[in-house]
């Protein structure tokens, strides 16, 4: 057999946490390795998850008139070098192509970890007036960034994901596209992965290399730890200077271009296990899951057999795509392999539930069983699903809200730091090296400085000096 | 502006059929270049077909039961050299990865210019019965080929396509997928593509690095020259032993795997160019077109403006995706940009139209004008992306078939290989020896030994030994 899960091979969370999330990404074969190091394989059952997200996605880009385009796989050495701070924060963690066949290639090429520069030199090339403004791309691709450490999904030396590099003619403008797709980002996070974000900008010490500001969305995962699941940034002419990327304005005077890039990944995928899994493994919100119910059959009897695959067509000819397990296995196995697999919804019929006409209906999330008829079966499954996408985004938001703190003071802060996994809001004054010592002596990084501020005092936690933000801090993937 | 279309920029098909096509990729705004040398940047108009191409694709490939997954983009060196002819056929032309970030890798990667070797491995670690078979994966991604000479879309150093890769436990079934997913592939090319296709087998010598039998579609181009526009491959079991892929059969010994693979590529995108465009540019079959109908108001009219968008919404609403040009070109300008483009039906509405409740529709393949009443339009523009379809088609089977000769003797075989521009079939023996000689003598490559042969006569068009096959001759991209 291809796979015997045994549910004692999954290592329970409180034991190991991240022992349990690499067995969960094996044992729902969401991956797998191979002898590519720090690079994963994306199994079937993962990369269902992954065109769901890009569906999904795609669409909101399209609907806010974003097109697809498909920028080299290869960026020389030259133009990554361009702008600065770009090329300061990525050369150390690219892969060098040196040789083409036989031939040393007279200049290396580094394999693209992000593709600003390739997008700023064809917005350089094909705009040259205001009414070719905006320019609003986006490409799925992969990227890599050469880690020393990997985790699957959430680093990994090659990653999927979406670039979106757009170019305005204002900075307000730009400006709004940026807030526009982290809008897009954390909607789409809370409704479809049922994640509780907040939404914030970088610090200045946090940013993206090159960036004039960078706006995020945070997630905290089961153990407290934070997960950056995307970012949305403005680069205000940063890039355009370094690129000669200039439009003729309506004076008609050159100007440079206004440009943001926003991006999400496969990350992605690591934050929904982390968020939801449980100690039997995967559990998929039903907007995001591939597989939205699954039926067992027990037993052997044709009756049943044949009442199942009735059910089966039913529940797909309404859209809910369901698959049935008729393999040889047991129905204790079964059911933990539909578990491992975090299927929202299990469907069991054995011969006692035909002659009475109902199935039993298991929702992964609660494990809470419940006898439905037949004929109400369709209505029962969307609404369980409808529930159980709330249920979800309800827990984690609960569960995260509590395991927030607030620290008042430097010790209060180190205590919490110490005991508590989570996150700790305190005053800053913004300065950067307030910020550069609390990472070293608490060690917790800046999260974000959320929209929603509050006041928790006037006094910075770090130097006591003028607070200027609250800010979130905490551990990360 | 972003771009001057002239038409008199268009180099005429009849004068250089090279640089025509060059100019039509870069006037209808397909691809761009970069600094990336050999690499193409896919533009919005350009990546929408491949979209379109796409979903149609993946709908056929998972109707038939196949799944997507992701392998690494990497390939390590020593990998790619298990199966012996494979790494023969593809070492000489990938991309080498000797460095991540500052360190030296120990052993170097290829980019993947195919992932044969990877999903072996994969197939090898997970496959433990026949219960576990078949396996029938698929991957959309890019693949990398180190070429000297390149050309949009038909030769790039970083092109699209999809790799089909999938293991069974019998040969026949192995044999009825490759020739299932040939089948695929030519009625899209047909049906989408309006691309009359030839369905057959490669020889021995123009088979695919590792393959048992290669299957082919090949297409003819305007002038002449044959495209191989996808392939689908038996390996049997070549790869399976240089990877020890073996699986526990029904009677519990230990067998090899069967394997095939099968990809179409963004060179499709080059076939749809080379088949139907003209002097003026792309013609899209309307089936492939990311824009079916583009309307163009005539004026300055306010009410012929609201006119104009009013059908638009109604022809988007029918499910007919129709752009409207509002920009300040002259109408001139804008109908040349629309041909260029190759959107299949304009629109076109002035005052004295909108007087009379008339509208102008121009079909671009034959440029025929009809006017038509506003409110018969949805139908009428319904029934004729029908007939352009048909049309183009029948107009392309009816030339390739036009341009296919027989030759019975060698010196008619070279003389039409040097006047003619097409196809030429003839009889041949199976021996590589005489297809090595017509190739250097005649200047010809086999493009297939077609499924539905002919008896041309008994003897090899050049040894004169009995024949075996008969066999399509021609030049090639």
């Amino acid at each position: 057999m291809e796979k015997q899960i045994e549910l004692k091979e999954i290592t329970k969370q409180e034991v190991d946490f991240a022992q349990w999330y690499t067995d969960v990404c094996l044992k729902a074969e969401l991956i797998a390795y191979s002898s590519v190091k720090g690079c994963m394989i994306i199994r079937p059952y993962g990369y269902a998850i992954w065109e769901n997200i890009q569906n999904i996605l795609d669409k909101e880009f399209k609907k806010t008139g974003h097109e697809n385009v498909y920028m080299p796989l290869f960026i020389p050495e030259s133009l990554l070098q361009k702008e600065k701070d770009h090329v300061e924060g990525f050369a150390p963690e690219v892969a060098w192509v040196t040789h083409g066949g036989t031939n040393e290639l007279e200049e290396r090429l580094c394999v693209r970890p992000t593709s600003e520069t390739l997008f700023c030199e064809h917005y350089a090339n094909i705009v040259r007036s205001y009414k070719d403004l905006p320019k609003l791309y986006n490409q799925w691709c992969s990227v890599v960034r050469w880690e020393k450490t990997t985790r699957p999904f959430l680093r990994s030396r090659e990653f999927l994901w979406q670039e979106g590099h757009t170019v305005h003619a204002t900075a307000e403008e730009a400006k709004a596209e940026t807030l526009q797709m982290l809008n897009i980002y954390a909607d789409f996070a809370e409704n479809c992965l049922a994640i509780p974000v907040i939404k914030g900008q970088k610090t200045d010490k946090e940013k993206f290399a090159g960036a004039e500001s960078t706006y995020t969305f945070e997630s905290m995962m089961h153990n407290g730890v934070a997960l950056q699941t995307g970012t949305s940034h403005y680069f205000g002419n940063n890039f355009s200077k370094a690129f000669e990327m200039q439009f003729l304005n309506k004076e008609n005077k050159l100007e440079y271009m206004y440009q943001t890039s926003w991006g999400v990944s496969t990350r992605l995928i690591g934050a929904i296990i982390m968020c939801h899994g449980d100690d039997k493994g995967l559990v998929l919100p039903p907007n995001i899951a591939p597989i939205k119910a699954i039926i067992i059959p027990i037993g052997k009897d044709e009756a049943v057999f044949e009442k199942a695959n009735e059910i089966l067509s039913n529940l797909n000819a309404q859209g809910v795509t369901t698959k049935i397990d008729l393999s040889e296995k047991s129905p204790g196995y079964k059911f933990a392999e539909a578990e491992v697999r975090g299927i929202p919804l299990r469907v069991e019929i054995g011969p006692r539930d035909l002659a009475n006409n109902v199935v039993t209906v298991v929702r992964r999330d609660t494990g809470v069983k419940t006898q439905v008829e037949i004929e109400k079966l369709l209505d029962y499954v969307l609404a369980e699903l409808k529930n159980m996408q709330k249920d979800m985004f309800d827990r984690a938001l609960e569960r995260r809200n509590g395991m927030i703190y607030v620290a008042k003071d430097y010790q209060e802060f180190k205590n919490l730091a110490d005991t508590k996994p989570g996150f700790i809001k305190t005053m800053w004054c913004g300065d950067r090296a307030c910020e550069e010592k609390i990472k070293e002596e608490i060690g917790v990084s800046s999260r974000c400085i959320p929209f929603q501020q509050e006041n928790l005092g006037d006094k910075c936690i770090c130097c006591g000096k003028k607070a200027k933000h609250m800010v979130i801090w905490g551990k990360q993937y």
